[in-house]
């Protein structure tokens, strides 16, 4: 097994606002994602020599991103994985570019999700299998359990658990609101969170992240061409998706305090990118925040904290703005929504502006090495994805 | 722009027996497609590093298909594309390998399209978007104005056009009579096929494909190291798509006697293979004949015959077993229906097994390379996969 690293180079990046976007259509969106990241990297629509497209709902077929487009008669995939699909659209384009089959991709991902009705309820199906869809369950219900099976590992009372989840929502909540971007752009208090109400306990409102629009784009073309197109492109060290095989919350095997995909996703992710000490090397993580215990357990997944030992690094401030590894700078998931096939695609926009110093007022202090995590279902299914990009070559 | 000519072996492979299977799960059907291939191949579920899932209709995620392979914590992709889903699983699985990220993948494509009520008509989706859902129309239908469309443009009189399609029919269902693994397994006679009940004018019963579950499997790994897993491997010499851009069928646009997507997809795969005749070289071609026309078509697309003169070639008996291109030796979508993930890799399945001179009754003579074309969606919004696989390098 070979790798991907510094074969594939980012020169290109685009995202919409985020938020309800009623005004606008999917194609408007990824028209307007994909216009960015293409004047982004100085290329026309005839560059692309093919493309990859990420979206759950907005089925069947890729063409629904290449006919607003006008990207007539090139190569184009849709991909889909569950919560970590924009995650799939950046790896599929890697890997035909890092086979050498393409110099100039582009992969797209984006949800009208307002227009589905999507509310975080078990939704009917138009197909499923016996098996697949009895483990269905509101995601709110599914990782509330994730909180009460942490909270009792470490013998954290509610209160203090709350709390914890609270400082991430805040967190969060100040960086959207440097973030004109970000669906939700203001800042919340500790009380706010705490006391907000009741989602699936001990989840409250602050806790979840929001049901928003959006779409994000990605040019992505051979390392060593990246130059050509501009002097400051973005590196990817390693892209790596870990699949569970559904021995999870269904079968009572679980450890709830983790999500062993995380974990084994990053185990996988920093062998590829030669990566020793996560914690000292990575200067920036946009995680999969889509309820705060999520990016609580990812921390330790990813061996950002040791296990059950979080807590200390969320109250050292540790993966604040200027903490010494930032997380979510540009807000996650709690400011930008979930629209899913964008989410993977929206992480690394944040990763590339901030590895060349152009996050405006999120910016971080030099950082050269930065990762996204992308998680879709549910702890044993889950789909994993882990990038890691750097800001030079080796 | 480099090629993934001979980067990529085939070694092994799988496909159950197509049909209404009642009896199986979409999970037994992937069990039984994949342990088919590892047995072909000599490897065991631990040798595989990646997996691709193709499949429309058993989405989301792509654990649906780790999970009963208990092929936990890997990397896995679900890929979509419409009808020509099954050939993105082995267009991903072939980059990954060819990009050096991995040794041994597993593409696998299945639908259990008798669970689902599909018929072909046109369904409610959980979620459209205007411009896209608008072009909605039954397949059949579609298809008929192809079939209207090419009888005016050549000047073929009804009984002219019908009888052509009917030797398509014909020749195909011949083909399945010899294959236990179709789901239609008898001969027609052309009189039945021309006297067929009508289903939208000119096209009759036998004239459209059947709906039918089935899964199929293919072992993918580094050419190199082919092999050592098998003497007889096959080689991918081109895999590509070619996405239409929605100019078609609904901007009335669109040439109806031929589809722009195929005929660029076919140039793109024999650039890539470096085949400069393809009715010379290709010795065996197993084409998307969804409806009978289509395949009268995919001839003419793929350059097998001369513009508005396939004619000459079916009455010639030229894509018979026996003739100089065989087409669609195993029965074709005629007689295997189209569980649309399926369908590409049962294609691979059959020119795999060609090619290594295992195909029994319906065994051509000596071939060296093999062409499979997979359309999906409608001419200027289609999806059209033209993979070309030899049996030596170079």
């Amino acid at each position: 097994m070979d790798s991907i690293k510094d074969k594939v180079a980012v020169v290109g990046m685009g995202c919409v606002k985020f938020g309800e976007n009623w005004g606008k259509s999917l194609e408007d969106m990824i028209v307007e994602a994909a216009y960015e990241a293409f004047e982004d990297a100085g290329v026309e629509p005839k560059d692309i020599e093919a493309a990859w497209w990420g979206s759950v709902f907005a089925g069947e077929s890729s063409s629904i991103m290449t006919a607003p487009l006008k990207l007539g008669y090139i190569p184009a995939t849709r991909v889909e994985n569950q919560c970590a699909t924009g995650s799939e659209a950046i790896r599929g384009a890697a890997y035909a570019v890092a086979a050498g089959i393409y110099d100039v991709v582009l992969a797209v991902g984006g949800e009208k999700l307002k227009d589905t009705g999507f509310t975080g309820l078990p939704q009917t199906r138009p197909v499923a299998t016996w098996s697949y869809r009895i483990t269905t369950q509101t995601p709110a219900a599914g990782f509330a359990m994730m909180a009460t099976g942490y909270f009792a590992k470490y013998g954290l009372t509610f209160e203090e658990g709350k709390k914890l989840l609270g400082q991430i929502a805040v967190k969060n909540h100040h960086n959207g609101s440097l973030n004109p971007k970000a669906h939700f752009q203001r800042e919340i208090t500790i009380e706010q969170a705490i006391n907000a109400p009741m989602i699936a306990y001990p989840l409250g409102l602050f806790d979840c992240c929001g049901v928003s629009d959006g779409a994000a784009a990605a040019i992505i073309c051979r390392a060593d061409l990246a130059k050509k197109f501009r002097p400051d492109p973005i590196y990817i060290k390693a892209a790596t998706i870990c699949q569970g095989a559904r021995e999870g919350w269904l079968s009572q095997k679980y450890d709830l305090a983790h999500v062993e995909e995380t974990y084994r996703g990053g185990l996988a992710a920093y062998k590829e990118a030669g990566i020793k000490d996560p914690r000292k090397e990575i200067d920036i993580a946009e995680v999969h925040d889509c309820f705060s215990i999520t990016e609580l357990t990812i921390m330790e997944d990813l061996q950002f904290s040791p296990r059950g030992r979080v807590k200390d690094d969320i109250e050292a401030g540790s993966f604040a703005l200027e903490g010494d590894l930032p997380v979510n700078t540009d807000g996650g998931l709690k400011c930008f929504g979930h629209p899913i096939g964008a989410t993977g695609l929206r992480m690394l926009y944040e990763v590339y502006k901030q590895l060349q110093g152009k996050a405006d007022k999120r910016q971080i202090k030099n950082p050269r090495l930065g990762l996204t995590h992308n998680q879709g279902g549910e702890p044993g299914s889950a789909t994993v994805s882990v990038l890691i990009a750097g800001n030079e070559l080796g």
